[in-house]
């Protein structure tokens, strides 16, 4: 037995490490368990390259509980350390043995799949045990050793009568911790860490009831057998080729990821690219609702299978974190802040391909099923478009398969919008004017009036759909967009024809007045126009500019002086309806007055204005008429 | 001059540093200031137990950068090292001067505000320096001493020929970390961390032009000034004692600690306490809107007046991440994730104080002005809505000032508001009944009917308000919330005085089959009903428990079962009214069923349920019928 102090001024380090190297205590099992993982690939990569001369086998990791003894328990069957290795890697803190074994076989270990970027991992099990033990036998013919230390720089080291292969760390749960010797929390843990480690990870056993033979005896007992719970599952579809996956293996990962997740995702894209960084991984697209406050933080970060984060801000384009999935890349710094995440360079490629790649799988999925794109589009629309807005490459990209829905569920992409309106809808300017509904309950009487006209109709419905119609409206040339109750669609989309007025100017002046008598002023801007008799007598319309500036203001951009502005509505009187004349012809000013305010209240009405005590009068109003 | 090795294995602990001890290397400025502030602080300590012999002055920290010789400067007039201390406390380490330095003053220091919680602090220079120098004099009559290190093991230790007392740290910024030499990117640094630290920060000096006398003659030039620029404000007022300050210097630090927020806080709670931990800190409530998803993370979080973190989750309780302003306790532990946080007992004491401070605060606005409470109530509820919610001690203090207003602009306790109802809305099983309105204008038609019978209706319109009363119909014995458009006026509070029906029981049975002939039965269900015979004639509404169980889904919580049901409504049909006497005596089927229609419109229109093309169909009508 020998007895010596670690080659550190440890009695400084150890609070340092507790302190400051893991902010969770929990980390710890994930550190041992990837070293255990560790030292089992290592293994293999040795029998694989001909330099160790044992049988690999089928080797397992073991976590096991002592709760009465107050141990955790985590056993590999892997390389294992002779009590020289143990002095080297465990004695001198912060000496990284996958560092070094990296080195060495730098040339051959490039698919051996080493995790060791936790260098300072062992040293974590300090942070839940007052005493450590490490008994391990090496696949060298050494005898085994038991190295014991219990956080003081004191350790000590002497043989060990083990004789398989591999490491076993004994964890002396302090008393603070206990919480680590229950069952239920290391399952935990093991799920949320661990779930896709390349070596199975057995945690305890249960009974499994074997099937009856068919000719057994009506009363024989079925069989139970007892076999090994493995927690994991060692080869996660992303680590697979594409090729070798179908749709069905796909969502049946999804089910793996998110098992409480009953919606299945809309589609998936399968990331896998070597140079010049590696990365794999699988997106999936939810269907998304039109809440920008949507849950993000879905996507789940690994690190050669090992669970990292689920916050992916900085690696993943912030218009992407509403998918879900995983991401595996060793090239990911770990524990670094957003603000030095944004400024890596290969974080940022990372970034853009991740963009490219997702760019690329909805162009491919619009070419080719594009009923199918068509009828997921609602369901995707908001990662897209808010993408266009934040990525100029993205907006790029998209043009090619990003649609525009029309009232009548016709998805048109931008070029055959063009294409389908621009001889209807240029106007005399030679600008092509776009019209669009945000609702087609809310604006179906102006919907109504510009399909009368032959006009296409869009309904763009995002929350963020006035900046894209802003981006667009600078980034093409001569169209410009308007909402159908901007005004009246005469004037919407102004052609050369002019309509003859059934009142003269003098007429219409006189009219505007007596409509000024009534309508409140301060509400309502009267606007005498001389449209086609049919279309209605009254209608409230709200200009595009200022409407669009204070949208765009609530979903955050824009600019801020409009958002206090109030409303403003124009009331548009169609001087040539036969109800205006009436209006215009009474003889008695009550009655003339009395028409007025009905009028306008069905134009409020139908603009959604009218409210509360007003709407109950009318209607009010209204039973009596009708009895 | 000496030469030597630092007394760990550098080579190892260096890259440890770099890599995980800070997840951002802009911490390092922090910690050099801390560091100078400190060694000022352990100064005037000295100075003040008369311990050091030495004049204290007006000592400052300087920050100079020389972007040529890309070199930035910290300089403190502080307490200095001596050669001897330099090896001490440079040259080990992990070895915190601080925790020696208040080990040996244990019992005199309490006041003196020492920092140095920032035990590695100095090292963090290697995260963006290739090269530290130290120059430094101690306070005590000794020479000089230069300390320069490239961040290898090695370092060199001179005398120096600095005469002024304190501390300069030169770093020699990195070729990839020179965003640390940009004036812009300092300014914004210093003011994130150090805005309040309790040295004076001077930053570069500025032009100030003096005012001119009155007697200058007309073309006197003015007189200009070069003076320091001092970045931070060392008293800020959270230091002081509440005593001190009035309204307008809790309104000043507002604007100084949101220079961009041009809204004013309603009030603050100013927070105290020294035992069993030390805290202190000012919130303020803002204007809130009834958005849950509004903006959080307001708070910001020091420790003895050094930015931490603007981040408190887990340190305050989650319903009061809505207010804003500053905590400040150096009882907090760094660096710690959040269920770390929320399972220390420190940290639990922390939050639970700061939830009683705030129901003091507001018990006490409430009862020393009312009528500013009241005037204030919607702008807050949500945060105490919340609270009640979520943290039953909460729950139970809120009981004495939380408000329910009245659709009449009353604001009622619940005490208030079962005296003032007792009479008129217990129903004939003893129950009281509470009636609300969620919006003004949406329910106004039953607003009125209830309001017809005498009783209260209140206004809840927070996105919660469902959760609360559920909690508030269990909490509380014999009472239930009904909401004003659940049922018709008479059997939300059943009396027990019967409505004698204008109908016999074969006649209503005979006008229900009438009525469900052209009513859609998909929709509604028709409830015949014997009202007053001016009440509606037909009323839609939508049963309590069911619209209740939806809208607790839609904001989290409540059975999810419920989420995906279709709405219900019922139709209620007046049997006394005199349209619905005129239905059941129309002779003409067609008549009758036109009668039915516009009266089922009617109803729909106001319980906002005709929309679009129905609503157009409607208003066409309705314009045909008064020309």
């Amino acid at each position: 037995m020998t007895t010596g102090n670690i080659n550190v001024s440890v009695e400084n380090i150890f609070p340092l490490i507790k302190k400051f190297l893991y902010s969770d205590h929990e980390i710890f099992l994930r550190e041992l368990i990837s070293n255990a993982t560790d030292a089992t690939l290592k293994l293999k990569h040795l029998t694989n390259i001909g330099e160790a001369s044992v049988e690999y086998g089928n080797p397992l990791v073991e976590v096991k509980i002592d709760k009465e003894g107050k141990k955790l328990h985590i056993i590999d069957q892997g390389i294992g350390m002779t009590a020289e290795e143990v002095k080297k890697y465990i004695n001198e803190v912060a000496f990284s043995g996958a560092e070094e074994f990296l080195d060495k076989y730098k040339d051959k270990v490039e698919d051996a799949g080493i995790i060791g970027h936790f260098g300072l991992g062992f040293y974590s099990a300090f942070m839940v045990a007052n005493k450590v033990e490490i008994i391990t036998k090496s696949y060298k013919d050494e005898p085994a050793a038991h190295w014991t230390c219990d956080g003081s720089p004191e350790y000590t080291l002497e043989t060990s009568d083990k004789t398989d292969r591999g490491t076993e760390i004994i964890l002396h749960i302090a008393d603070d911790e206990t919480e680590f010797l229950e069952e239920s929390r290391i399952r935990e843990l093991l799920i949320k860490y661990n779930k896709f480690m390349p070596i199975p990870i057995k945690f305890g056993t249960r009974e499994e009831t074997l099937p009856l033979p068919e000719d057994a005896p009506e009363d024989a007992e079925a069989e139970t057998l007892t076999v090994d719970n493995i927690i994991n599952n060692p080869n996660p579809a992303w680590t697979k080729q594409p090729a070798d996956l179908n749709e069905e293996d796909y969502r049946k990962f999804y089910r793996e990821l998110y098992p409480m997740q009953f919606e299945e995702p809309l589609f998936n894209i399968h990331l896998n690219v070597d140079y010049p960084f590696n990365l794999t991984g699988i997106l999936y697209f939810p269907k998304l609702t039109n809440d920008l406050n949507m849950q993000r933080d879905k996507i789940q970060l690994y690190q050669n299978q090992v669970f990292v984060t689920d916050n992916v801000e900085g690696i993943v384009p912030e218009f992407l974190t509403m998918l879900r999935g995983v991401i595996d890349s060793p090239d990911i710094p770990l524990n670094v802040s957003r603000s030095y995440l944004q400024a890596d360079g290969a974080v940022k490629k990372i970034s853009s391909y991740i963009t490219r790649k997702v760019a690329d799988k909805l162009n491919s999925l619009f070419k080719n099923d594009r009923k199918d794109f068509e009828a997921k589009w609602n369901d995707i629309k908001i990662v897209i478009e808010y993408g266009m807005l934040s990525e100029e490459k993205f907006f790029e990209k998209a043009e090619k398969f990003t649609l525009y829905p029309t009232v009548d569920d016709a998805y048109l992409t931008f070029e055959e919008l063009q294409e389908k309106i621009k001889d209807t809808q240029t106007d005399k300017d030679e600008k092509l004017v776009i019209l669009y509904a945000s609702n087609k309950d809310e604006q179906h009487a102006y919907i109504d009036a510009a399909k009368a006209k032959g006009y296409e109709v869009l309904l763009l419905d995002s929350p963020i759909v006035s900046h894209l119609i802003q981006k667009l409206e600078t980034s093409k040339e001569n169209i410009s967009f308007a909402r159908v109750d901007a005004d009246h669609i005469d004037n919407l989309i102004k052609k050369d024809e002019e309509q003859i007025s059934k009142l003269s100017d003098e007429e219409t002046a006189k009219l505007k007045t007596i409509l000024e008598e009534t309508i409140p002023q301060d509400k309502f801007t009267v606007q005498l126009e001389a449209m086609s008799s049919d279309a209605s007598p009254f209608m409230i319309t709200q200009p595009e500019f200022m409407r669009r500036m204070k949208e765009m203001q609530q979903t955050g951009g824009g600019m801020n002086m409009f958002g206090n502005m109030p409303e403003m509505y124009n009331l548009v009187v169609n001087t040539n309806s036969e109800l205006v004349n009436d209006i215009f012809n009474t003889k008695t000013r009550k009655k003339q007055e009395r028409l007025i305010k009905q009028s306008l209240d069905l134009a409020r009405l139908s603009q959604g204005l009218l409210k509360g005590e007003e709407l109950t009068k009318f209607i009010k109003r209204s039973y009596e008429m009708i009895k």
